[in-house]
């Protein structure tokens, strides 16, 4: 067990790294907005697997939130998530106030094409501006070797990549799986807005994800299993946002040279939005 | 004399710092568009005084030129350059392809807005979005412990510093004293492409820039000593696209609690566009 540092600056967190960067250990970051659970405890296991010490920063940034969403009500567990990190060998948590990381004139904005058009974009048109200037600062910040974002924001993985390599940030984008309750519901912070009945429901998302990612893969239509599927959804009270086919690497359309394919969904059960995504 | 390593990939850069960088050496960045001059070499000297290791960069940067501006006829000078840098005890020159800056699918912007609001945005509405961008890559390409600019470029001084404050880049920006002419015109590259009679006029410039901080230091009115200098100018045979008196932090318009203010002026002498900047 290691006390993680838990830095509030960005000029702590440099001194706090700065001994294992001299030292040429590798470092690996999992940037989180909080309120962890085994999803996340997941991504920081295969951080450490990845390097010798790993930062988690908790920042719920409120530059990717727009003002109809729920950046007052997102949870907020500070105490409990260090608890957690603590067993799990974590070096420092990045954990600043939204002052540190947006000061006063602050004026820069990062933008990404490419993977971020439609999709989440069709719905949440400010997010991605907000996750690539949030994921810039976070990394530059630390400077991890590798950085470690889950499968489950498979959009905005695409566009962490594609950012990473367009800004030339020293920092590998690794992605790791989703990981999912028993029921198959991948595991989510916003889970905890769902009603018992709600929380039922959800888990239809991954049996139509997984169902309709089998039947493509079998050569079916996708057009039409895709519009079953979102007819399956919205029948049981789900309002669909989106269930769509992609080219899993660029998230353009699929055409015949597509090399591999993606299913991603979001979808809104009552108050709370969910999103998945499967290989097809 | 040191053989400076010419690098065309940010891969073989790196590998050229990291001993630098594992031996805690401090790196200092020159970033250039090459057909280096005196200035330039002044802020090479500026870095090796802040830095143990110095490198600069040669890139003609395409996405700060508009369809309309000179990226084909910038003048290219890289042998000479390097011989020039050889002198000075570079450590490295990256130079890379634009391909390597910009490779296939590179989709992802940086956008600055505060200083970079108004002057030059009013005439070359793209270019520090470009700027921003290559910055951006450079510094990440090299992380240089400090990177110089030159005055004479003030407001992209003034973009960079509120960039990389912004992003939280590591790197400290410095900005260094513009190196003139014996008559007072500003060092640039693209003096070359004044004729004999133009580069006469040029000096007006300066003496108009000198005359007009001394004015309204000495609390004259700004708004008549700007249109005197303005038509001081034309007169002259310039195109004035502005001379303006300036927050000399913010770029903002000045104002009572102004602490410091910066006059500066672009115009076109036939077909060439000089800038040129002075502190109030």
């Amino acid at each position: 067990m290691t006390e993680p540092a838990i830095c509030r600056s960005i000029a702590a967190l440099r001194d706090t790294l700065k001994p294992a960067r001299m030292a040429d250990e590798r470092i690996a970051m999992v940037p989180t907005m909080g309120a962890l659970h085994e999803g996340h405890l997941s991504l920081v296991r295969r951080a450490r697997q990845e390097a010798d010490r790993v930062v988690v920063s908790i920042f719920v940034n409120p530059t990717q939130f727009a003002p109809t969403e729920d950046f007052d009500a997102y949870p907020r567990t500070e105490e409990r998530d260090v608890e957690l990190l603590r067993t799990l060998g974590v070096e420092a948590v990045f954990a600043p106030s939204v002052g540190e990381m947006y000061p006063a004139g602050f004026a820069t904005g990062v933008s990404v094409g490419g993977p971020s058009v439609g999709l989440e974009s069709d719905f949440r048109p400010h997010f991605f501006n907000g996750v690539a200037v949030v994921v810039t600062k976070l990394l530059l910040a630390a400077l991890p070797d590798v950085a470690v974002f889950g499968e489950k924001d498979y959009q905005q993985l695409c566009v962490v990549r594609r950012m990473a390599l367009d800004l030339n940030l020293p920092t590998r984008i690794v992605g790791a799986e989703t990981v999912r309750e028993a029921d198959g519901l991948a595991m989510s912070s916003r889970n905890v807005y769902l009603s018992p009945d709600e929380r039922r429901t959800a888990a239809l998302i991954q049996t139509v994800l997984t169902e309709a990612a089998t039947a493509i893969g079998d050569g079916g239509d996708a057009g039409a299993i895709l519009a079953a599927g979102r007819e399956r959804l919205a029948a049981a009270g789900f309002r669909v946002d989106y269930l769509e086919l992609r080219d899993a690497d660029t998230l353009a359309a699929v055409t015949a040279g597509t090399a591999s394919r993606r299913l991603l969904v979001a979808a809104w059960l009552g108050r709370t939005r969910l999103i998945d995504n499967i290989a097809v």
